[in-house]
């Protein structure tokens, strides 16, 4: 291990304190994408190029849209037969800081606290490129050359929803082909286990909106006239069965069901079921009654149809006898492999109309599907054979899925290659929130795991 | 007729002018009983004994709380042998006139425009107790003394809630004993006919809330956890059935069903089919597919459930995924006469532990009785017949009941007097909104029928 402290070498010590130091230049720089200005992650993008170049990659600026997209490529040596490509998936663009009267530091200047590195994108993502680089800065420096091509993809539109990310992986698929991609971020779990994860659900998201008059009528009409309410609550109580179960015909119909190896993955993961009570206050019936196994095999395997948002009618304190003439609810639905997002909705809009409810409008919003690698591809094995040197044996918690959504499908779809997410996060990490920090043992940690997963290739 | 244009006398016309003065200085003050300037409330209410006292009633301003209650009374002739007794009820207290951007002229200047006359309170309810004042004032003039004991009750609380009437109901009710309480207002109907109403709805408020989380979770969960929004939409359902009718158990019980004259009354109503779908732009399936004398008969003589407001999560725009930890709804129930608002939310939420929704929570809010005189009571006949000759046969749309609520329940339990409301609104009067208004033809009309009732009983 490079940086455990005892064996450290002072070359070492030194290129992991210079790299310290550019993130923290990289921390400085404002990049957030959800704000207008684009000269902010210019500068941010010019910088990621500049660290890529300055170690021998040949970088590429993608201008394709005002948010560039940084592409770096490192040769395998010559020598080596048949190359395999790892691509890394990063970006340098950053979720706004507000509220910043809740950081406990200026959120764009790197504070290192007791064991923590704190400021935002310390994790998200600036501090996984950085250990990234670190490590390959680190290879290269005790090997001159390298045993797998190696890629880099760092966006500028991640936290905007990677906008226009699908047209760059469509019109550049030759130049990102791999064999793996490296997904941008990661973290421990709450006992200590790095997470290798395997893909991502999808996600379908939509609206529902009932209008039942011109305007607010006075409740004493109730007798005689519905409302916009009573139809969206009676409407959407329709879509699920007494056991919790989505009513919606077909819903179910092509999800593809996991297969013994993942089945054999996520038995092994964490019972979470005390972790949710206890970190929601949830109970009975709000927490489901299954726990261990079959709450995990619920959580990564099943779609789940949620309401974001019922509103309608008054919204000041006390009672106003309004009978509202409209109603919105908000949903999305958290998609397994096989489903598709405009069919998900389709059928629940069909659904609708099959139950009377075809005055209600259905817009669909946002939608993308759901990936799950293949977790015995052996560029993945290696990963996780690598990952039990590096964190120990029992110290790894590999799932073939999140429950969370992200664009995995997108990449598989163009670019044909297996995934794998981790990094360098831990349970307290606060992505997107104020306060967001690492610990060092982790940024450590995930520089060495990078360093050893270029050394099994050679 | 005393003020029909051809016979009017000089004297009348001078009484009348005169009390029209009254009414431009009884709006000119602000006696918004929602602000707290208690001083034009005060200055409202001795503006109001003044009046009674010019013209020789007994005045007592009742202080029990700090918006005086002012009690009048004219006694009949000595020479009536066991005179009848009628009460006003009005009030002095005015709604708040903003929007103040959306008046035509000052709200606190009486305004003759054209055939109307505009300002805050010149229907609710200065106009009606200056018209009653004035046709008084006209009989006197005429006549010397009274056939009937006239009583009037005017409180400044009537735009809150009427928060303390009960109270002086319940505490003078030898003072304001009566035959017949005459409501404080009243409207045309869109054919131009004079309602004339003996009761009104009561109503029960409540909200329900759903607390599923310590806080809102991400949405990824919601295949493991259920939320506050499905749990209340879910709950909220199971309380109607697929017919719309409310499907808690022992709802419609008590009910007291109309009686024959009821609904032979109900029945000479208007359709009012046409005016709702236009008004307010109904359609199917939220018009119910009742019609006419049915939609009349469901409207007044049935109770409804209606949701006032539904509100969970996220408020924003665009989307997102997040399981909302908390959910309200807010609901009134009208009531009919039979049902008591604390039995009937007590039983919804019997209803709701019944059905597994135990862990909602329910909570009463406001409540009150509903009432119907009995429309055959001789008193009422009188008004009845009186109104054929001041307005035709046909120009009446005489009801049992308003599909509204108010206090009457209130006045009946503690006075056992049949009571009616009328007055001298239309149906764009605008009570509570901008540009409140009243047609001076209806205004004088009001003083005639006032005049007569006075009349009816020599």
């Amino acid at each position: 291990m490079v940086t455990a402290e005892k064996q450290i070498s002072a070359t070492h010590q030194e290129i992991i304190d210079n790299y310290l130091g550019l993130l923290a230049e990289y921390v400085k720089i404002p990049s957030v994408s959800a704000h207008t200005e684009d000269a902010y992650l210019i500068e941010a993008a010019e910088f990621t190029a500049r660290r890529f170049r300055e170690i021998g990659g040949t970088v590429e600026i993608l201008t394709d849209n005002p948010r560039p997209l940084v592409f770096a490529e490192f040769k395998a040596a010559t020598t080596v037969v048949n190359p395999k490509t790892i691509l890394f998936y990063n970006h340098y663009d950053v979720q706004a800081a507000e509220p910043l009267n809740l950081w406990k530091h200026d959120p764009f200047t790197l504070v290192q606290e007791n064991d923590k590195l704190i400021g935002r994108g310390v994790d998200d993502d600036k501090g996984n490129l950085i250990a990234r680089l670190t490590a390959l800065r680190l290879y290269l420096s005790d090997h001159g050359n390298l045993p797998v091509n190696i890629k880099f993809l760092v966006e500028g539109e991640e936290e905007v929803a990677s906008e226009h990310l699908e047209s760059y992986l469509a019109k550049y698929a030759d130049k990102f082909a791999n064999d793996l991609v490296v997904w941008e971020s990661g973290t421990k779990t709450a006992t200590g286990k790095l997470e290798l994860i395997g893909g991502n659900k999808g996600v379908a998201t939509f609206n529902f909106t009932a209008h039942s008059a011109d305007h607010d009528l006075h409740s004493s009409l109730a007798a005689v006239v519905d409302s916009a309410t009573w139809r969206l609550a009676q409407a959407i109580a329709t879509l699920r069965d007494a056991d919790g179960r989505v009513a919606v015909a077909g819903f179910y119909d092509n999800i593809v069901e996991p297969t013994d190896r993942e089945l054999e993955l996520v038995d092994a993961l964490d019972d979470n079921t005390e972790l949710l009570r206890k970190a929601y206050g949830l109970e009975l019936p709000y927490l489901t009654d299954l726990s261990g196994r079959d709450l995990n095999r619920e959580l990564l395997f099943q779609p789940a149809l949620n309401i974001e948002a019922f509103h309608s009618g008054y919204e000041g304190d006390g009672v106003k006898t309004i009978l509202p003439a409209d109603a919105i609810a908000k949903f999305d639905v958290r998609l397994v492999p096989g489903m598709d997002p405009h069919d998900v909705v389709g059928k629940i809009h069909y659904h609708l109309i099959n139950h009377g409810f075809g005055d209600i409008a259905v817009e669909f919003t946002l939608g993308e599907k759901g990936y799950r690698s293949d977790m015995s591809d052996p560029m993945i094995a290696n990963i996780i054979e690598t990952a039990k040197d590096v964190y120990g044996n029992d110290k790894l918690a590999v799932a073939p899925t999140s429950a969370g959504t992200g664009p995995m499908d997108m990449f598989h779809e163009h670019l044909n290659a297996p995934i794998v997410a981790f990094g360098i996060g831990y349970p307290d990490t606060l992505d997107h929130a104020p306060n967001e920090n690492i610990r060092k043992v982790d940024y450590l940690q995930g520089i060495d795991y990078i360093y050893e997963i270029i050394s099994s290739f050679r």
